[in-house]
């Protein structure tokens, strides 16, 4: 039976980043970086005003000054003004050698005349103080939001290179399923696995194919993908349905690393390679399904994304105590302002909290008292 | 100058929610669901075994009992057994009145006898023990995720009702700014903000329509969409600039209800309506236009989908000191194990804190003490 680090440790280690593409900006969004960038310019790449103001020589110390035009953003460079004279400069505009801006607050206008009721304040944003030419801007591993997007746009970094979009297929198995538009008959639930998996998978930025078969070794066989990046089975839930996910992988030619893993809800997680290809066998029950998908199958994502860091384990505070178990658990909660406020959940079976749950809590063997700190992973 | 709180408000209280539609649930992911769920039958809808093992009558004392079957999920229930016998039982097969559920572990199987180590531990989930028919399980205004939609496939709703996505037009000004892949000539910066508002747009879920212009009252007027839910202009940064956006939606019939934000960066914001449509009038300056639209926009966006709440103030403490300022401040920021980090910018057109930003924290007039609670906001 394996702990959590040891097997983020396996995956962070065994899991080999797709291959690169690059994208245009506008399809960069949720992708992951990976080649670092860098500005090939000063950042700001001149003088600018930061506000809208007057510019005058910042050595003139003239009382009143005679206004002589103005500057924009977006006009050339012009030389400093001859002593008296001041120019209107609006915020972005080139500031040359030697100028000074004074803010509108500071300045009293009439007419053509200008004078300042304040001298010397910094009002200028210089050449390179974000960044120098050369500097990375962006460094590899990031994981592309709209802040970063920007920066690219900013340096000149229009097609990004990027990892290619892991395919994932996913199978769900069990004679017990329908599909969800179905009204179940006797003894038979709905698939809500299927709707679970694709929903993580367009979250992730895979590409997801689906099937849906009772549970039979020889369907399992003839469906498993050579192509898939990531081959996720969840399990129905009958006598044997474990060893039988296992057999199947195995006989496919997939090494098996992980049969256990000390967590809860879902211990009987399988984890098998077949060269560049992943495959988990999922336990069916729903809550666990949840669990081990965004604390196991997600790190196997991250890798393959060739993200910098996964998991992403933060903390928090509970605002209620939470029970001990023999296993460590994953315990949906819901963050908010006063912490994490974890959720009732009734078996692995309900996924109820899952109506609120933004996070999974981990709760050590002893159990959390209420106001303690926790880690925990967010779910969305 | 109105404060945060004054513009959450007033966006929750005038921005009314867009039409609703009904998606599949394939297409239901980041939706904002309108229309409360309620399950029709109890979940579980009946008894179901939840673990591997033997089936008995729970009043059978035997020590040894005979196995004469198996029964498996997805079977129909079958009645109680007689004395002295007993039935394999898969997870998730259905457990008839009067049984009892011994798991593998607790059993002793020899040919066709089995003896128990253990009874009476409960191992069966029952009838309703999650939900019973007719109770909500999940309320309108809940975004919709995968945990959601795993919860409205086990319910049989196939199509929820959800908001139609809202429409917006994005419009960056200035005379200034030239494209991405264009090498910027004297006095011109590269356009980051068409990026960032895209690339937003996408988180959000908004179809997202863009135009690049030069600073043209006209031009602008032209181009103002009659249809679109929300209009965002992006200022560009010359004297003017401000008051031109303002006098332009106004001439357009937009009434304006805020000019200036007590918020830094990000203070000269405008927002106006005109009937069902809303504009944003944003600051030029790439940081200012980040905190603008995680902070304001993004409420708008949640009240126009219906969202049950907006925004969404999260808290934790701060890793360093952030000094005050006459303006409450919203900080970029990382979260990470031990709490926020703040990370460095230079002014509100250095946008190199966002290759690693996910926050925004609120800075208070006074400034945070290392360790400090803190408000914040995700950004992604």
């Amino acid at each position: 039976m394996m702990s959590a680090e040891e097997i983020w440790s396996l995956l962070r280690e065994k899991v080999s980043p797709r291959e690169i593409e690059d994208v245009d900006l506008a399809g960069a969004w949720g992708r992951t970086l990976r080649e670092a960038v860098r500005t090939t310019e000063d950042m700001p790449p001149f003088d600018r005003s930061a506000v809208d103001g007057f510019l005058v020589a910042s050595a003139d110390t003239s009382e009143v000054f005679t206004v002589v035009g103005e500057i924009r953003a977006g006009e050339a460079d012009l030389p400093v003004l001859p002593m008296g004279n001041a120019r209107r400069i609006g915020t972005g505009a080139p500031v040359p050698e030697g100028g000074e801006v004074i803010m509108l607050e500071d300045a009293k206008a009439q007419g053509d005349q200008v004078s300042f009721s304040r001298r010397g304040a910094d009002h200028i944003r210089r050449r390179g103080e974000d960044a120098r030419a050369g500097d990375e801007v962006v460094p590899a591993g990031v994981v592309l939001c709209d802040g970063q997007i920007a920066l690219l746009a900013s340096v000149g970094c229009v097609r990004p290179r990027v990892t290619r979009r892991p395919v994932a297929q996913h199978i769900a198995t069990g004679n017990e399923i329908v599909e969800p538009s179905a009204i179940p008959g006797p003894g038979q639930i709905r698939d809500t696995n299927s709707a679970l998996v694709l929903a993580w998978a367009q979250w992730r930025g895979l590409k997801c194919a689906q099937a849906r078969i009772r549970e039979d070794a020889a369907a399992l066989r003839e469906r498993l993908s050579e192509n898939a990046d990531l081959l996720l089975v969840s399990g129905g839930a009958s006598v044997g349905r474990h060893d039988y996910t296992e057999a199947v992988l195995r006989e496919a030619g997939f090494e098996i690393l992980v049969t256990k893993v000390n967590a809860r809800p879902g211990k009987p997680l399988i984890i098998g390679r077949r060269g560049e290809q992943w495959a988990f066998g999922l336990p069916g029950n729903p809550l666990s399904h949840f669990v081990c998908l965004h604390v196991f199958v997600d790190a196997a994502v991250s890798a393959m994304n060739g993200a910098a860091s996964s998991p992403v384990l933060l903390s928090a505070n509970v605002t209620d105590w939470i029970a001990g178990n023999p296993r460590e658990t994953w315990w949906p909660a819901k963050t908010g302002h006063d912490g994490l406020c974890p959720l009732r959940w009734a078996s692995s079976g309900d996924l109820t909290a899952l109506a609120s749950a933004d996070a999974l809590v981990r709760v050590p063997v002893s159990g959390l008292a209420a106001g303690a700190r926790a880690e925990f992973i967010r779910t969305r």
